[in-house]
């Protein structure tokens, strides 16, 4: 009945090289993992399961899944401004994987991604099923700094990150195969880029923060949902990519808007920090952009407005099982 | 893309019963959970997956299906001697269950066991996607407390808690229609008991400890390759339900040698200890029985002996994705 493959000889096999032991005391091969924290520090936790064929493309390589499924859970540390340390793997695939080369190159991508933003692999297990892989991060973050979603004040400046609609270009783009490739948009696709040194930087200045994963107006509306305030956005500031405005311009807007996938950072920074806090992202070469800024909760409940006309938060986005 | 089921009117609206807040400082609803932990403690994780028709029969109810979904993971708690105290839950689901009495059954049952052995929900994602359900538990240990299993030494004593061969009974009835249901087996079966008490004792006895998931040889034998050392049995030892015998004579002792799904903990305890571990136990009413002693390996590195017969430790468990 307990069909888990040992995970002694894949774990342990296909997965050594992941498994850097900072601060862990037991790692893998035993019951569970022991981890030694600071008594400074708080723990962030978070968990994200991708399905085949819903989060990825069907033709995606085991390599693009891996990194993708880790560095969406890596985002999640982002948002909370949380330094990533370990995570753990629940993998289950079918059964006549397990000697193919795709569990290697599964293990490669997901191997580079850790080496890269420096988080041990300290558990997992494996199963045989239709492909599912949930990773679990754990993170630690100094006693009361963390970054959370409810702390947004009327008056405070909305940013975001990099740029946005990318994803959603992605998707489009592989989802049409006569569609010609644009190559940046496929690696941000498949390697998005979580944003962990500027989620870390805006401890110190961020009121609330959220990673947008599916589409600004959904992550925002979460946001102000959780802070109880209403969001003005100017469309006219939103950051999109030349590529796409040029390649495809009568959606670009709305991919900034709703698509998903991003991985980016949308944040409130108080007014009266808005100076340091550019200063800052300039000097450090963060690529940020104010987008609107908050005003208090209209009495209609309109958690958001874009141009002043008010939008459905839960119109856009990706989510809700559609 | 991101077919994810919002998690605020999912995860809030049917688990939230589950999200006892203790020495959490955010719960579900941001991007990561942040848990406090004091600084005398390791955190102890561990992560299991379970697919429907592979780890639970395909007529399992939503609340069995929750219920062993929970305690197969806090069994890996009990095994490290650790204090659970918080989960997350990934659930992939079929789309169209969403709405059913399905959700509220397998709430129902999660909160129950997480009522009973005090731990919190305090994250997770939802996903459309074959019923797949990967829980991760924390837990709490004092520092350098957890127990492992790479620290038997020859001449302790081997233990097991409580009846070998449950699980493989319960397997064979529900497996074959016609056959009468034993109520104890059946609730054996989707409630397995995590050792939890036993294990927080045996951390002032045990020298290693490991769960019983995969049938006692498999499970034992991985015991004895992370310590090093071989392992006698004397079956007349293993206990054995009265009803297992009686009803299943011909299979009891091959189920409780290889039989998984059974949950209990399998330890050892120094000879010297042996007494006041013995002691103990009874005065605390712990089900325990000693089944054999370890030696040092052999120069064939046979890490298991069974009434002086060699036993290959791979052969038997229900391991490796048959």
């Amino acid at each position: 009945m307990n069909q888990t493959i040992d995970e002694f000889s894949l774990i342990s096999n296909f997965f050594k090289e992941l498994t850097g032991q900072q601060d862990v005391a037991v790692g893998i091969g035993d019951d569970a993992a022991i981890i030694n924290t600071t008594k400074d520090h708080q723990i962030a936790v978070a968990t994200d399961t991708l399905v085949a064929s819903v989060h990825f493309p069907e033709d995606a390589t085991a390599e693009q899944i891996a990194t993708r499924a880790l560095c969406v859970n890596l985002s999640d540390m982002a948002a909370m401004g949380a330094i990533p340390k370990w995570f753990t793997l629940s993998l289950c695939m079918p059964k006549e994987w397990v000697s193919s080369e795709w569990l290697q190159g599964f293990s490669q991508g997901l191997a580079r991604v850790a080496d890269q933003y420096n988080v041990s692999l300290i558990g997992g297990d494996t199963t045989a099923g239709p492909l599912t892989i949930s990773i679990t991060v754990l993170g630690e973050n100094p006693i009361g700094q963390s970054l959370c979603r409810d702390g947004a004040k009327p008056d405070d400046i909305i940013y975001v990150s990099g740029t946005l609609g990318d994803g959603a270009a992605a998707l489009h783009q592989l989802l049409n195969s006569t569609l010609k490739k644009n190559d940046r948009l496929i690696e941000r696709f498949y390697q998005p880029q979580p944003q962990i040194d500027l989620g870390i930087g805006l401890r110190a200045y961020a009121s609330a923060c959220i990673d947008i994963s599916d589409g600004l107006i959904a992550d925002l509306g979460h946001l102000c949902k959780a802070s109880g305030v209403t969001a003005l956005i100017n469309s006219q500031l939103l950051p999109i990519h030349p590529d796409i405005k040029q390649a495809h311009s009568g959606q670009s807007r709305s991919w900034a808007l709703t698509g998903g996938d991003d991985y980016q950072l949308c944040f409130t920074v108080p007014l009266n920090q808005q100076a340091d806090f550019e200063y800052w992202a300039d000097s450090n070469n963060f690529d940020v952009n104010a987008i609107g800024n908050m005003i208090p909760l209209d009495h209609n409940q309109d958690y958001l407005k874009i141009d002043n006309q008010k939008v459905s938060i839960t119109a856009g986005g990706y989510s809700h099982f559609r």
